[in-house]
């Protein structure tokens, strides 16, 4: 086979598979609860209406809604998302919006605009596992700091700032993933100053702020410095993952011109199609009554879930009740290993993903991750039962 | 503006936008008759068929064409993917082919795999000039071959693949982007032997080859050695570019694994409902009487642009005459230099593509890319003849 003689990329030979879609691969087996994966729940999607919305813009604009469009995304899209932004505090401008295919691709072309071999990341341990992978393509280093309760911790950020030069802060500040935490206003405008005085971008991933059961979440960290943040949103969580709708905010100027740079090169523009239809259904107004519908399913099931655990988890087992998003995160007794206990969690018909996948640079082999969004009601009571025996039966030995 | 002082990456610093959507911007006026752009005539898209299949895949499979899917794409799809090809003679199964978000993201992806700053990628001159954006983000250095009337030429590729250890060859051999021009069957095999005898692939980019006019086309490079090309393929001539959907075909193991693994950290998956649209349409076996319908069309559209050709431009203008695809290529006389000349041709409103953006090396100030299927004979005759004028004003001085 020729191909195995090959020369292939620096990166290309360091590149793991994903876990998570490597655990999905072991987990996605029929009759086996999955509380692995990151789904929105599919009953919920607004079928009908969007149906509707595809046939409309194919039938009524085909040579739009079908042809090549601006690497920069559709522009009536953008103002739409100017508009909501503009309703949760983000200030920007429809030019300073471009439509990436996810907020995956966001996180890649962050990386690619920032990122080169062994520079420096700063993020909180557990992180989101897809951007570290996003990053990982550009082989940087990783600088972690612990969470709390309010989500990612800053002792020790300035030290690393003053040390390191990094190239970016990433933080998930609202309903984390993967353990569903929140940094609190105090602690938002502490990062966002320092990035301001060492010259370092903040990287705010916001996918699921407005799924929100309840209370109020704390004001977007771009709202407290626009020039400083960096922004990515998405569609997958508020409508549906398949469209791979997202966005990324940048300062004007530089930084928002890199990256429609990169994205030219990367893969021109996002689907035209899918910018169309999602204006279709954003002009209708129905998106804010969805996501109320959306997130009283979520909430009652993340309750039920939150329940299950303190009715079936064997003491020691700790887990965060989140307030939003769709995950929560579960730590083990020290000594445990989740990666090691997954294959009597699948015996037994139930999936997770284990945590350390979130730890860029090793460690929380104890922790893992749980997804409360995708499961029924029976499902969720039954998989956490299953899960509770798992660790019983662990701990025993 | 913080922005300014953040330090971006090398390849960021070093990276230029694409010349093609720059040009676009100027030339995509109102009343300007446009040569510049590779768009498929969108009048001859079938709308009404795609969006009844549109509204039928939303409408029947919310919790599917919606969803998140995986990372090499929707089965389905890359299994009758892989019934086409093998009906043109290229040989894979369908779990060697990944959906890309348009064969942008499969040149990327292909400089992912393969490149690392300073390392070499063999390509003719003109070469397609998104190959070149794409392979850019890794910082590469280029090896260049000169063309003739068969495509790109062979001397000294041997020599390139001694001396220099490539990566890559990069070629586009059915009536390329930017001249139209065919690589011969008997070139494309010595290139294929000689991509085996010094382990180097052979990356065949083939977005137009199912858009011959007349006569056949040589057989596919990868059918004479799936193990050592690796093929990309696209709906966005076939179809409609709107989509983003197109395929990489790569041999199976590393290679294939190595792309499945970057595209998981580049973007996930391409757009779910996309792939389902195309899937449905694909079922119905439309396409190829769909493909026969734009063949014809843009067939006449070339005759008419050769025609206006000789009878406008001043002797001394040469310019390809394709058997295929949607461009072709003007040679002005040494000296004339097609990016100063583009203002005057706006001037007169008419757009094109100079041809120095095609070169990697530099180069080609001489030439020019016009795209033909898509505008309508009228402005094909009025845009032609004002060229001409541009063109023999040009020689008076």
């Amino acid at each position: 086979m020729a191909n195995c003689r090959w020369q292939y990329s620096t990166r290309a030979i360091l590149m793991k598979s994903s876990i998570i879609r490597d655990t999905l691969k072991i987990t996605q087996k029929p009759g086996v609860i999955g509380f692995g994966g990151g789904l929105p729940a599919p009953e919920l999607f607004p079928s009908e209406e969007l149906a509707e919305c595809a046939k409309k813009v194919i039938m009524e604009k085909p040579a739009e809604a079908l042809q090549y469009s601006t690497t920069e995304g559709y522009v009536k899209l953008r103002e739409l998302i100017a508009e909501r932004m503009a309703k949760i505090g983000v200030r920007c401008d429809p030019d300073q919006i471009m439509i990436t295919g996810g907020s995956q691709q966001g996180l890649d072309l962050t990386g690619r605009v920032f990122l080169d071999t062994d520079v420096f990341v700063v993020c909180g341990v557990p992180t989101y596992l897809g951007a570290i992978q996003a990053f990982n393509a550009y082989i940087p280093k990783y600088l972690t700091l612990a969470s709390d309760e309010n989500g990612m911790t800053i002792d020790g950020l300035e030290e690393y700032l003053k040390k390191y030069s990094p190239r970016l802060i990433y933080v998930v500040p609202t309903f984390q993933n993967p353990d569903g935490l929140t940094i609190s206003e105090e602690r938002r405008k502490a990062i966002v100053e320092l990035g301001e005085k060492y010259h370092v971008p903040v990287i705010e991933d916001d996918p699921y702020s407005e799924l929100c059961f309840e209370g109020t979440v704390p004001p977007h960290m771009q709202s407290m410095n626009p020039d400083g943040v960096i922004l990515l949103g998405t569609f997958s969580k508020l409508l549906a993952p398949g469209f791979r709708v997202a966005w990324v905010i940048a300062p004007k100027g530089e930084c928002f011109d890199r990256f429609v740079k990169m994205k030219q090169g990367a893969d021109l523009q996002t689907n035209t199609l899918s910018q169309y239809i999602i204006y279709e259904y954003l002009k209708t107004g129905a998106l804010d009554k969805h996501l109320a519908k959306v997130a009283k399913v979520y909430s009652k099931r993340r309750d039920l879930m939150v329940k299950a655990m303190h009715k079936y988890f064997p003491k020691g087992v700790k887990f965060t009740e989140p307030k939003g998003g769709l995950f929560l995160w579960v730590e083990l007794p020290e000594g445990l290993n989740a990666t090691e206990l997954l294959p009597k969690a699948v015996e037994r018909k139930v999936g997770y993903i284990p945590g350390e996948a979130f730890n860029p640079n090793g460690g929380g082999e104890n922790t893992m991750r749980l997804n409360f969004s995708k499961s029924s009601e029976e499902e969720i009571e039954e998989g956490i039962k299953r899960l509770g025996e798992v660790f019983a039966e662990a701990l025993k030995r």
